[in-house]
Order: C-alpha cells, then structure tokens, then sequence
C-alpha cells in the first residue's frame, strides 16, 4: 500500500485538482467518488476504481475494510489525515475515495427505448436528482445537451447517489445527433399543453425532454416534442422544479405500466 | 424616498444582518425577500412588505417599477449599487428587495385536511422544493419538526419561488402537537412496505411525512404512520431524493382526485 504523508507528492497533487476542479475532470477523462456510498455502487456496477484513498484514522474501519476487500490492494493509497481532509467535501463521513475513469456513454444507433433529455439543466443537484429519479424509474439512456451541469462533477454525484452507474449518461448532445437517432415519442411538459400527463399512454418506450430552471425548453427541442403534457396543479403556483416535474413524469409511466 | 449611500447606516446594517444570517432572521422574526419575483408572490398573497430596496441602477426598471407601483412609497429606500451588491444573492437579476414581517403559521385546532410534515429535512433546497411542491398540488398546511432547515431563508425562499405564500407554514412543531390534532390518516413511504402508493386510495385529506435526508422518518413519527406506503421502483435503485419522493406522492393525489 502506497504512503502519502507530503502535500507535494504528484499523485496528491494530481487527486487535489480532480477533487476542486470540474474542468480538471473534464480534461483528465477521470472523477473522484467521495464517500463509501458512491465507491460501492461503482463497486456493484462492475468497475473497478484505478485508485482508492483511505485516511490512515479510518484504515481500520469496517465500511473501508469492505471496500478493501473488492479492490487491487496494490490500487489502495493511504493518506495523512490531513491531506485527505484537504480533498473531501464529505463533512463527518468516513474516509474513503476512489479515482476512477468517467465512464463514457455511447449514443446509440436508434434510440427506440425510454430516455431522458436534459436540456440546459444548470444546476448540479437538479442534475444529480433527475438521474437518481430516472434509475429509479428504470430509464437508462439520458442524453444532456452542451448548457448542462457536469454529470460528474462532485456535486452532481453527490446528488445521484450512484445512479451513475446505472445509467448511459452522454454529454454534449447536439440536437441533431440525438433526434436523428430519436424512434420514440417525445414529450415535455408545458402550461400551454391541453393534454394532462395522467391522460397520456406511457406504456410504450417514450423520450422526455426536461429544460433549463429558467427559460425552459429550448426552441430546437420544443420543435421536435410530439406530445406536448401539463400537470395539473390546483394550487394554482405556476410552476414546479425542473426534478419535481420530471419524477412526476418519470413515475406516472412507472405507474402505467405496472397498471396496465 | 429615503436615500440609503453610506454603509454605517443602522437600516442598512440591519439589512445586512438579516441578508446574511439565519439567526438574524429567525431573532427578529422578519425576512428579506430577494428579486421580483418573490416580491410580486408576496403583494399578489395581499401582503405589504415593511420596506422596499432598489439600486439607484435599477430605480426605473420596468419590472421594478411594476412593484413600486403597488406599495407605500414610504416604504420605499433607494440604496447605492454598491450596498445593494453586498445585500443580495441573486446574480444578474433585477435590484429589488423586501424586508418583511415574517408571516407566522398557525396550527389548527383539528388537522382535518391535506397536510406535509417535514420530520428532519436538513437541505434547504429539499425544503424550497418541496414547500413548492405542496403549494402547487393544493396542500396548505406545512408542518414542520424542530430539526428542519429554516424555512424563511434566502435559500428556501429562492428554492420555493413563492410558494411560501400561498402556505400555512408553522415551524417547530413538536410531535405530541401536530399528533394529537391529526384526524387524517398519516401516511409515509417506506421501503418495507407493502402497498405501492398508486394502490393506496388518496381521494380524502391526508397528511404525509418526509424524513431525513439520511435517516429517514424517526421512530417517533414512524410509529404514527397508519399507512406506509411503497413507490415502485424498477430501476432498482435503493431510494428517491426526498423532494422527487414528495413530488411522487402528492402528484399521486393530485391524479387520483382527478379521475375520481
């Protein structure tokens, strides 16, 4: 097991700018997990990380240990507590990470099964909860398009709890790349729509396209929306968050289907 | 219209406090509403703000003016661009801000209709999202358990967008307060349970717990709950952030009271 107790060594140096550092990420093609929540669940996806961290006051402890034992021990870096300490933004949690290759999604040749757009959608934890959402859901493919939070960035991840993993996650869409490949019926909600979500069939495969917190939907992806949907709201707000509005959506088809 | 240029002015350092500090607001039991936006839901709720800022850069702004228009103009307290910088969160919107008295919640004497209870919700942006959520779905009555995020910061506020006013928000609600007044069924998700939302008739008021990012509803309310209720998921993913969890849930009313 490599020993870093010197904030000079090059592979701190090297996990400090990943950690602080969305382009960093972007760059290097690789992310950090931080926490043992994400470490597992890349874990019990298949992966194996290309390096794990561990401070030397949690080497010992059980949740680490179990980490340990699914990983090249030859992989395992063990950090002064002080150096690990400058590297996560996970307060009070055990002290493990993992430097890992970001899995690179593949738009597919047709996309004939349930999908996810998201369209300038700015902020990380909407990002991170509409990908939680669409695993949960039992969608896999979701294309984001250039104005997109980073899919991998600490905050992002932080938010998916590992949906990640589960997921064909592929950023910087164009819209031509995607709907060209696009088979399936393409819905967004809008106020202006007559249909309500609740009254449109979601049995077969369908692509939901979830704009930008502010403007919404662009003008290119509102043009390519089949079907267009509301949903209802007898408040009276006129609005809800962009990850409210897609659970709501993602769950009625889960609702469908398991009816129907 | 008072003129506001130095920063050692009591009212602007009051301002200051209340802008910055949690505990400031909580203390003083006022809050400052920051943009257009949240200040047109408070007037369009009937309520008159205690003051008005605006920038001297953005005095005859239209969306500004739209709002001077409907208040005291005694009220009214135009401050330099350089103190309104230090007052506000908000990038790249329009100058405008309210000091407000902090509406206060009241709990009924009998809980007989549609109410949330937030048991220990921490992020103030699950807060917002879902005080959103409830506000657009019809449900008026909020409340919420002592370890919750503060519901009037600047961070709940922003995540609501107004739906602070359309609610009945009482905070500090302890257990046996809200339990002994409760006539609905108490209903929450839980992974163990049996029925899926979907199968659970929610034709009737009922009141629904949110728990704890982390660790869920507490026993305390948990052994409250005459209806756990399940949210399918077939992705597989273990869980739903708790605000796509609430949406999930009270959208479920919203349909079924829809259809029936």
């Amino acid at each position: 097991m490599k020993h870093i107790t010197s904030r000079d060594n090059a592979v701190f140096k090297h996990l400090k700018a990943l950690s602080g550092s969305t382009q960093h990420r972007r760059r290097a093609g690789q992310s950090v997990l931080d926490g043992v929540h994400l470490v597992m669940a890349y874990l019990d996806a298949g992966h194996m990380p290309a390096q794990c961290l561990v401070s030397e006051r949690h080497i010992r402890h059980p949740e680490v240990a179990a980490v340990l034992d699914r990983v090249d021990p030859d992989t395992v870096i063990l950090l002064a507590d002080n150096l690990f300490g400058q590297l996560t933004t996970v307060v009070n949690g055990v002290d493990l990470m993992a430097l890992v290759e970001t899995p690179e999604g593949k738009l597919p040749q047709t996309i004939d099964a349930d999908c996810v757009v998201l369209d300038g959608i700015q902020d990380a934890g909407n990002v991170g909860s509409i990908l939680r959402c669409a695993a949960a859901a039992g969608v896999r493919d979701v294309f984001m398009t250039p104005g997109c939070a980073f899919a991998w960035s600490a905050k992002t991840l932080r938010a998916a709890m590992g949906a990640h993993f589960h997921l064909n996650i592929v950023e910087h869409c164009t819209f031509e790349s995607v709907h060209s490949r696009l088979q399936v019926p393409l819905l967004a909600t809008s106020s202006h729509a007559k249909q309500a979500v609740f009254d449109v069939p979601l049995n077969a495969p369908v692509g939901w396209v979830f704009g930008n917190e502010g403007a919404g939907v662009s003008e290119e992806w509102l043009s390519a929306v089949t079907t267009p949907v509301t949903i209802p709201q007898p408040g009276g707000m006129e609005s809800l968050n962009v990850a409210a509005a897609a659970a709501i959506c993602l769950f009625e088809a889960v609702r469908q289907r398991r009816a129907g």
